[in-house]
């Protein structure tokens, strides 16, 4: 048997539970999916491939996932920054939306966002934003592996000035990705939130997605003024709303699940909702700080996510992994919660499990597709290596990232974009910089 | 007027108080001082000098400083992680220093430290160590400025196996450092912690500081356990025991100050003690959440500081500016705390107060001296650019630092270290991890 390919000389990290490191490692790849995973010293010891790949005694291990991410907002990042919620979002934020966003903005701004996503070593991620068939190209020109979601608001939005057309517009996008699907793409909808959609909105969405076996995502019980409305409007939490409402199920990602009570995460964890955590932007809007801790103890299925670059600045899952690690050992002022190998599984199985892909992606196993990134330990700040896994959370950084494959595509070589026309990216942004300033 | 150096066509940030970014800035350098700053476009219009270096339109600025680090524990960077505090230090920490740290585990660590300070855009440390001289000449090498102070506890300690000598061996370590002063090396000393000294060996420490106008550090109120016993032992919280000592003043760094209430807070300020705030540590090590907003209000200066690499777990200035901004706006749920621009200020000049190196550094401005980083801003995550201040909190990485300038001569070019030995420092590095893990 000669394999496509076959790196090797890696510090192989498959993220299978329960592996170990393996400091000779090698993965073989076939098809674009991995066929053998496993050590071996020596050329002559190795499975045969026709391209052989060194890592460089490098560590090799399945790309990172973002579950939630506005890409086009990276067009926006450090327009606005610091200010109160409200000023952010309406004097800002929803202004230049709806003054800029179409869907040459999405296409270009989530290029941009898939050349930073690639630089910091993901390999699939998760978008929601207006105008998503702008998206859903970028990303297929990207390589990159893509849950994209077309935004349902009850409010004139960019792409969608009649609102009651929402849900409808959604349904279009997901039939129309179905017919061009190329295997790396997921078109399915996002509704905003509880508080910005109807009842009536958000089941027949809910409807779209099940109909499809499609993930559902919403954000939800991101502040506690959020929660404060809906228990006046409602008198039911905002997850015990959705509940209601029977929305919540295996396939609904909820995004940021900061104010969250026992009985919340009871009924998260009873129904089985995906939970998807974004500390920096939590942090930064200063939302609050999602009980993280707890919901792992109750048994729920928790990926990362950077969201927008409004919100954050970067798309950098390295700064999540550092800073979730963290975080939820000051909250808890216990510093053995979340362990590095947790996150690092958090960020990539976890991920994958999420986003209802783990039979795909995720882990490097046999079978699975090849989705793999090498990170370069010959650095000052990777020195000396006892842990791979504490280097990954508590020191690496997204500049740290030298490869990227996707489907056993290279999309990345030595920080180079492989896919991506980088020049090009950088004046359409100009461009856009340029008109959204003035 | 020719001057030694022109570095142009940047975009300026000097620092100074009220200064705004200058998009076409250059800075003039003559014998490692910084001669003039400025604007103008096009080489005829800009003054003469005999080395020119275009900046690209990158980010030209005063460089980090780090006023908080121990760099030789580099070489125990990952050894230990998520665990409770006393398995930590007692079980992994302490015995793997009283095992190994001597001069050359010092010097080695350190020149490993100060490579990767130098990447990540250090141009200032202050260091605090056992067997300081050994950190002392790594820095030399480096041609890092650098506060180095000896360690001082009363247990017995590498290098000092006899507490009681601790004072008098960081007196010769100071006494050596003032005959070879090359400018660039401040030597001082630094109490390990109100609960590790007593009160005769902080106050004999404290007046050998005081002799010479040195700065004079301590940890200071980490951990609620160190207030608590604090409280049993004395009657008084840590900050109002080391006042009742005559140990707060102008020249005293305290480190952390994570548990500190309001009388604390006002007699830190009253005191004029400085502040070394090193908000990853203090995450990490689950210690918890510092008042900063708060010392902030009451006119405390305020410096950042990596702390060591066992706690951290890299020495990178730009994850704790991130941090920082993002930490105090959640822990009081207020987004305008800590604005972008307030924390860059905090980790240039605020670090240069810290120290009482601020007519020397900390911002760029004639007759300081040439400490100057260039920041490469034409990278996807980096891209568009609004605001500098926001990309250099909010989106940047310790990857993104181009070149370095200390004292006039550039530390680092292009990424590459110009003064370090870097195939050696992996080499050494090698050895003493080996010998670690063994």
């Amino acid at each position: 048997m000669t394999y496509d390919q076959l790196i090797y000389n890696a510090l192989l990290l498959t993220m299978e539970p329960g592996s170990h490191p393996w400091y000779q490692g090698y993965v073989a790849i076939q098809g674009g999916k991995i066929a053998a995973v496993g050590q071996a010293e020596g050329l002559k010891n190795l499975p045969a491939a026709t391209e052989l790949w060194n890592a460089g005694g490098n560590i090799v291990m399945p790309g990172l996932i973002n579950c939630h991410c506005h890409g086009a907002m990276t067009l926006f990042r450090g327009l606005a920054d610091d200010l109160p919620l409200e000023q952010w979002l309406h004097g800002h934020i929803f202004p230049a939306e709806g003054r800029w966003v179409d869907f040459d903005f999405s296409c270009a701004g989530t290029r941009l966002a898939a050349a930073e996503l690639l630089r910091g070593g993901v390999t699939t991620v998760a978008d929601a934003y207006f105008c998503a068939a702008g998206a859903r190209q970028a990303f297929q020109e990207s390589g990159l592996r893509a849950v994209v979601a077309q935004g349902v608001i009850d409010f004139p939005a960019p792409g969608v000035p009649e609102p009651s057309d929402n849900v409808k517009v959604a349904r279009d996008f997901i039939d129309l990705g179905r017919n061009s699907n190329s295997g790396l793409i997921t078109s399915t909808l996002f509704c905003h939130s509880p508080y910005t959609c109807s009842a009536a909105t958000l089941q027949q969405a809910k409807a779209v997605t099940m109909e499809h076996h499609l993930p559902f995502f919403i954000h939800l019980a991101e502040t506690r003024q959020e929660v404060e409305q809906s228990l006046r409007q409602t008198g039911l939490s905002p997850v015990a709303y959705l509940d209601s409402l029977g929305l919540l199920d295996e396939k609904t990602v909820a995004v940021h699940v900061v104010w969250v009570d026992e009985t919340d995460q009871n009924l998260l964890a009873a129904r089985q909702v995906k939970v998807c955590h974004c500390p920096e932007s939590n942090l930064k809007l200063a939302s609050g700080i999602a009980p993280v801790a707890a919901l792992l103890s109750k048994g729920v299925t928790l990926g990362l996510g950077t969201d927008g670059a409004a919100s954050n600045n970067n798309l950098d899952l390295w700064g999540e992994m550092n800073l979730a690690a963290k975080l939820h050992k000051v909250a808890g002022l216990d510093p053995t919660v979340l362990p590095a190998r947790q996150v690092v599984a958090i960020a990539t199985l976890g991920g994958a499990r999420v986003l209802g892909l783990e039979a795909v992606t995720g882990s490097l196993t046999q079978g699975k597709e090849a989705d793999l990134i090498v990170v370069d330990l010959h650095q000052p700040h990777l020195t000396p290596l006892y842990d791979p896994y504490s280097h990954l959370v508590y020191a690496a950084g997204a500049g740290d990232v030298r490869d990227v494959m996707v489907q056993g595509r290279w999309l990345l070589q030595d920080r180079q974009l492989m896919t991506l026309d980088w020049e090009d990216i950088k004046e359409q942004t100009s461009r856009w910089s340029q008109k959204i300033k003035s």
